[in-house]
């Protein structure tokens, strides 16, 4: 049995991002020369995510603004009596989930056509990290 | 370390349909001998979803209604400028999530009472596939 | 290859709760001496949850009534034409989802720092079960 584990960064811009992370998630499982199990893709803040979905712009862009409706930016957060502002972050990321997991077949991630791994960023412009755990043989 | 790894096939009549996958995948589990691990049920599209709940009628027209609520049918959904029409079925397989995990003990799956698989359909009427990713040994 | 199956009890004073795991969840994962690998944390019930977030007690109460906005009580699911008046506990469990799984790194949870894994009851005062798996070596 053998197992992978590396790690991401991600420093961002903007408060809120999309990062396709599809192409580093397949280059580390190759790397682990794994033929058959699974991988976890896990942030590991509570102000991210990670899901798996298009790569498409606009659908980005509707993500991002549905986010909002759902789990809007509020200055009345019991959350921000710590001092914190960022309580929305923590209710997108609840929605979007923190992590997935993908399964491998013949070395390669067995997605479908248009599956794509996204990272989703909800309280940016600060270093945060991702776990990536390969598993299998 | 053993693996089984299968494909179901979708052709929904309806839009939107809810399908309960839990024999499936438990007839997979036996097939693959595998007495202890874990089975990967993940869907291969980004408008459906796989989720464990209860199988009542009920409820699942509960579902249905309030994911639409949550994630309505809307014309101006930026994804749509891309001659597409099914942005909310993005959305709701978001919410759902399009994979889960579940733990085989003793070659059945550790399931509780009520809890079943379903396969949820948000874009139908179409050719979708589902990858079943059994590990353990 | 190694494998550790437990299961937890709850039986909550209050109909919904939110309860920190982490600790029963590490201590599993050490007394199966598994130095890398998965450990999957899965309610076994379809009105309770499992989340990974901030074991911080304002946005606790931020996520409890957040989920009551989103998933509200209401008399008239007509899952409740069953006789059951907990619709909106199915509902909220699917919006947070049912499992987590945490990849294991030398022994520990492989966490960020604020990541506190929780149970979440949405209808409780009786018992119910969470099984928890390990996998790896």
């Amino acid at each position: 049995m053998k197992f992978a584990t590396e790690y991401l960064e991600f420093n961002t811009q903007k408060k809120r991002e999309y990062i396709n992370i599809t192409d580093e998630v397949e280059l580390i499982v190759r790397k682990s020369g794994i033929q058959e199990g699974m991988v976890l893709v896990s942030a590991m803040h509570i102000t991210a995510g990670v899901y798996v979905n298009d790569a498409e712009s606009g659908l980005i862009e509707d993500i991002d603004a549905w986010l909002e409706t759902l789990a809007p930016y509020r200055n009345d957060y019991r959350h921000h009596r710590t001092g914190e502002t960022n309580g929305d972050a923590h209710l997108k990321s609840l929605i979007i989930h923190h992590e997935v997991i993908v399964p491998i077949t013949n070395g390669r991630l067995d997605l479908g056509p248009w599956q794509q791994v996204y990272y989703a960023e909800f309280d940016g412009k600060r270093r945060k990290r991702l776990v990536i755990k390969v598993m299998g043989e």
